[in-house]
């Protein structure tokens, strides 16, 4: 079986780790248009062998975990240069512009949008590791455009690797998600910032910030290089959940002006509930 | 020695085990207005005895670690009970008026004011543990009005735990505190609200969510009990704080309605730079 990755970084590069465990005469080839990135996943054992666009009529598993932006501009090239037996997945965080530029392609069965909920705030092929996406959810969408036995290969390499899986249409994906993943970055960017510019002698960040601020800022040290243009494609629901949560600050701010503590008492109870959805989580 | 921990949760109790550890001849004393938390800390070996307020004249060492609001409540009631070469410790999260309460009182020069940064989102004594304060820094306030004597035994003590010090006066940290502490304490709520406002059905929150949405609403399982009162205090600088995270927020967001993504992009990669930050924290 030949695996191509294209993407060598956090996620197409663990994609490569769990395959090589789980099938062990696959061959993992690795297209990166960053030469350091190829060559680095190569000397760390991520990819068997370094290869271009040119060589995907090779290949029977695609992988595509680049920016979503760089997705859109190369699936339909994709899609042109693999065999009718291939399968071309993308693990983009945005499913609605990807499924509508493939939606006529002659190739569209042989193509899988999915969404796997797993990564760091790492990124590059030293970010890649085993297991990452052991008992987590993967979202597949427009699953029944796909052609049965090429969802069958995939949904099985899927369950090797442990991840569960859910099914969604690409509008439904990208509105929740908007709201479980892409407005905690933009939170944690935003307050990372606040922060940065309040705080010019970092001494006093360094002496002062304890494990909560370094929970709530994680995610700003995410890739802007894959989030400005998640942010460009979920555009209309990231800017709805924005204007929702800075209402909802907004208003915890009326109720500090207004010395109305009990109401703010009330709202930190009301969420606290959270710990019963975070225990869902894990 | 005999110790008393008002307040037998998360930071009392913490630091009842550890002194246990390495002061074995200390006697601990626990008291706290919820008496099933009283009789839980006895029962996992955090405090030896319960007591009331009435035994204060025995202590030597006092813990006030209860909410901001319950310490001014008692704080002067602590200072008239103990003797006179007893050390008063507060360990809350605000520091000016705390200091401001007890700047008149004869006994000024048997409190310390100190605020540990650390902590978790639980509470209670089943949440104390064993080293949370192992190199962690405590901020101790108005040093010099503290008597030279209990300075050095509460000193002898933080660093028999492994805490670091840093010295500042109140003013400085409550507005400090407020950027790194406080604000992620708000957006942490705020965007738990958020989500749990929107999505209905939990269900979604479970399957979508990932690590990332985890760690930026951890702190909005936090007691509001506790914070509360926190907010209370530092009023001021809270809302000034919160005044330039929404005014970020806004920011982006109109970035993103102007779709200026090569701008979205650049508040990324500024604020990127919190890694270095954040590994100094570490």
């Amino acid at each position: 079986m030949n695996v191509f990755i294209i993407g060598t970084g956090l996620i197409g590069g663990s994609f490569a780790l769990d395959i090589q465990e789980q099938y062990p005469e696959a061959k993992i080839f690795g297209i990166d248009q960053n030469s350091d990135h190829l060559k680095e996943a190569k000397e760390l054992g991520v990819i068997h062998e370094a290869v271009t666009f040119d060589a995907l009529s090779d290949a029977d598993i695609v992988f595509v975990a680049i920016p979503v932006n760089a997705t859109l501009s190369v699936l339909t090239n994709v899609l042109d240069a693999v065999h009718d037996n291939a399968v071309v997945i993308d693990v983009g965080s945005t499913k609605q512009d990807i499924c509508e530029i493939v939606k006529e392609h002659p190739k569209r069965r042989n193509f899988l949008a999915s969404h796997p909920i797993a990564g760091t705030e790492f990124s590059g092929p030293k970010a890649a590791m085993k297991g990452l996406y052991q008992q987590k959810t993967n979202i597949i969408c427009e699953v029944e455009k796909t052609a049965f036995k090429l969802q069958e290969r995939a949904l099985e390499l899927f369950s090797k690797i442990g991840m569960r899986i859910r099914y969604m249409d690409p509008i439904s994906h990208d509105k929740h998600i908007a709201y479980v993943s892409h407005l905690s970055h933009i939170s944690s960017f935003m307050l990372g910032k606040t922060v940065i510019e309040k705080e010019k002698n970092e001494r006093d960040i360094f002496d002062m910030a304890g494990s909560g601020f370094e929970s709530t800022v994680r995610l700003a040290k995410s890739s802007p290089a894959m989030w400005a243009p998640i942010f460009e494609q979920n555009k209309t629901n990231v800017i709805e959940t924005l204007e929702e949560y800075i209402g909802n600050l907004q208003k915890f701010k009326e109720l500090m002006q207004e010395n109305n503590f009990q109401a703010i008492y009330e709202e930190m109870e009301n969420t606290n509930h959270i710990k019963n959805i975070l225990n869902g989580i894990r």
